[in-house]
């Protein structure tokens, strides 16, 4: 099969004009392969010839959602760490629970985490763990598309990060193209410069980007400050990290002075916002307006499951746009549009992905979702782009497509088997839970 | 059919000590007719003898949700007044969209939010809105339990408020008391002080409580003061509010002193907290434990579909914890067990219902709901009662019992043809989005 019909569908189309997304009713989109070949009224007289349709009446189609930073198999983690500081979250949770943490473990928490972002409408993630030949294995059985970073910290040494680097040699381009992979050190507060400039020879070599945590925190920008007289976006500038395609999760401590910097950057950069996380563990957030005003890109991020502890887009959508208006007290900024153009084509280009995905567009790689309109939650439906941000639950997800193939059909995962990993994650539970607080992977100290 | 077991479930129990919600697992809920008999261990030698058995393995039962403030009928408008200020919101928008409203728009309107609601979990609801003859009729039908309020303006007049009195005599104790009602005026900046005394002598002869909108915004607080020298709280205090059971609804705009005159209230005081709508109209934020501190009872919400857009309270329940982190910049606030006792037992209190519903022992009404727990999105299950507050999406939910009653069994309402709902709000939508600018019911000025 490789000519697919979505027939009669709404879908969420780039104005002409303004760019923006907006509506479109009554439409057929025709995949041959993996792209988006054409747009076309469902009225048209001679319907398009297909080898499979879909009814898509009552369904909205739009871009298979982006998921800008996470680190998904963390899953298996998943409600360990919870009302507590950003520095017990690390050192007395996270960092000692991760010292459990087996090539096993990572293959069946990816999937794990594939199956809950393909049943929730992701069809893309940004993902940045360890053991990550697991992560590149279960991206390649779910049919899902993935930017893969295998993270390092600055003390592992040089051999770790050239591993990290084999890692991008052996993944970049597989699984039909559908795998890219990145260069991922941690956070400048664990990678110290050389280390950052050893990262960006690497990368430069490869010819790919970099993922990297960055001014998580105002208090990590000003303690950076302090400590050296740089924040920690100023760090990334003078190692020269933004002279290679760059994302930066999170950036809740980023400066005006930083947003100009960024701005004259050599190579694009984006900055991954993942405001649930951001919510729980009080660290502020990314000030996405001041980013756009500058040009640049913003995307949607879960983080990692034990922050989140989801890796709903959809949710992090309606924060994202919600929390811009609380934040300026003012109800008009962060329209319907706006915020759809983040979750779609913003998130693409943080990914450097623009012209490929996050877009239903003829030429477009055919990652596309359809969601389902007709509960009772969203009728009646006066407004199917409000209710695509402020009623959508990613339970709405009926369909998914990714490279012209579909991978979930009427909510029925077509390449997984979700009994099978939920048994497999849920069998190691007493052993993933164990804490040895110094048996950590690394010390939270940005402060010191 | 009068005795029913929940067989084999994990529940939310009030902890014997702290009495914040706990988990307990392998248990046995017990019911008979409309109330909760016992609750025991399902390993018991001999099994309860029931005329019904639900088996509940991998399910969760908590107390019903409790909606404390909504307008469930104003669903069919949904989405008509998006990325508006609050001003253009009432007076361009909801105001004049509710001059279209028909007695028959109220009745289809509450069954479909009551479709939603009980979807989502929710059993009980507080609901302040028109026509509310119809509200009841809906409420009868589909088997829920509210507190209905008829809202009145201060210039429709004193026989205006003498009809929502009477709606008062006729719903008070009915369907077999799944119906309590209230006076329902809107708020101080739209009733003069005269006409909520005279509110509080009806509701005084008739024995029933006041659901008000007060203190909505910081904005309305200072044009009060401005105005008049006084608070709306302090004016809900003057003419006698506070000397009758009163639900106050939003409360963004309560000040400190207002908290210290709303502890020495003679009547039981709750405010409901709708955090969806204050982030979406930028209104600020229900200083919600300060309010704690003082022994106010503080409930979740969702307001009416228009300003939230859906009428979720596992929704709120995830917004209220997270705002709160995020406001103190503090994430050890407002714990999971916190947050789980405001949505069960804190909007039991709220609704003056504390020793009736919200909580899961012996003698209390019978409104329960299960949660399926083992979807991707919660497994591992670490721990449930995270997964409750954080996980949890309304589709999660499976069964719901009110008054010892099965309404949703497997998510298939037992009570209402929630095809035929949709289909007879849908054929409307173009005569309901009609405005007429000048046509309003209402104009919004409380900073006039």
């Amino acid at each position: 099969m490789t000519k697919l019909l979505i027939h009669n569908c709404m879908a969420l189309i780039p104005d002409e004009e303004s760019e923006l997304p907006t509506l479109r009713e009554n439409l057929d989109i025709l995949i041959d392969k993996d792209k988006i070949t054409a747009l076309r009224s469902s009225d048209a007289k001679t319907p398009p010839q297909a080898d499979q349709v879909i009814d898509a009446r009552g369904m909205l189609a739009m871009p298979g959602l982006i998921n800008t930073h996470a680190h998904t198999p963390m899953g298996i983690f998943r409600g360990l760490a919870e009302d507590v500081t950003i520095e017990r979250w690390f050192n007395e949770f996270m960092w000692p629970l991760e010292s459990n943490l087996t090539e096993e473990d990572v293959y069946w928490g990816m999937l794990l985490g594939l199956a809950e972002m393909i049943e929730g409408g992701v069809t893309t993630v940004a993902d940045h763990y360890f053991f990550m030949d697991k992560a590149g294995e279960a991206v390649t059985q779910a049919g899902a598309r993935a930017a893969l970073g295998w993270a390092v910290f600055g003390d592992r040494g040089y051999k770790a990060l050239d591993a990290t680097a084999d890692f991008v040699t052996r993944w970049q381009g597989k699984a039909e193209g559908r795998i890219t992979a990145l260069m991922a050190p941690h956070a400048p507060y664990t990678c110290d410069d050389d280390f950052l400039r050893a990262t960006v020879a690497r990368a430069k070599n490869l010819g790919v980007g970099i993922h990297i945590h960055a001014a998580e925190t105002l208090g990590q920008t000003e303690a950076s400050q302090k400590k050296r007289g740089l924040t920690p976006i100023q760090v990334l500038a003078e190692t020269g990290v933004f002279d290679v395609p760059t994302i930066i999760a999170h950036g809740c401590g980023i400066l005006a002075e930083d947003i100009a910097l960024m701005k004259e950057a050599s190579a694009p950069i984006g900055v991954a916002h993942a405001p649930k996380t951001y919510l729980k563990l009080g660290m502020g957030l990314t000030p996405i307006l001041p980013l756009q005003k500058a040009g640049i890109p913003v995307g949607l991020a879960t983080d990692g499951p034990v922050s989140n502890n989801t890796l709903d887009i959809f949710e992090s959508l309606r924060l994202m746009a919600m929390l811009q208006k609380h934040e300026a007290r003012n109800p008009e900024v962060m329209t319907i549009p706006q915020a759809l153009d983040i979750a779609t084509r913003g998130s693409a280009a943080v990914l450097g992905m623009a012209d490929k995905i996050g877009q239903l567009s003829p030429g477009y790689l055919a990652d596309i979702i359809l969601v389902d309109m007709s509960g009772a939650h969203h009728q009646p439906l006066h407004r199917p782009l409000a209710s695509l941000v402020y009623n959508t639950r990613a339970s709405d997800v009926q369909t998914v497509i990714v490279n012209g193939k579909v991978i979930m059909q009427d909510r029925r995962l077509l390449t997984l088997n979700k009994a099978e990993i939920i048994r497999r994650v849920g069998q190691n539970m007493t052993r993933l839970s164990r804490r040895v607080p110094k048996n950590r992977v690394q010390l939270y100290q940005p402060f010191r």
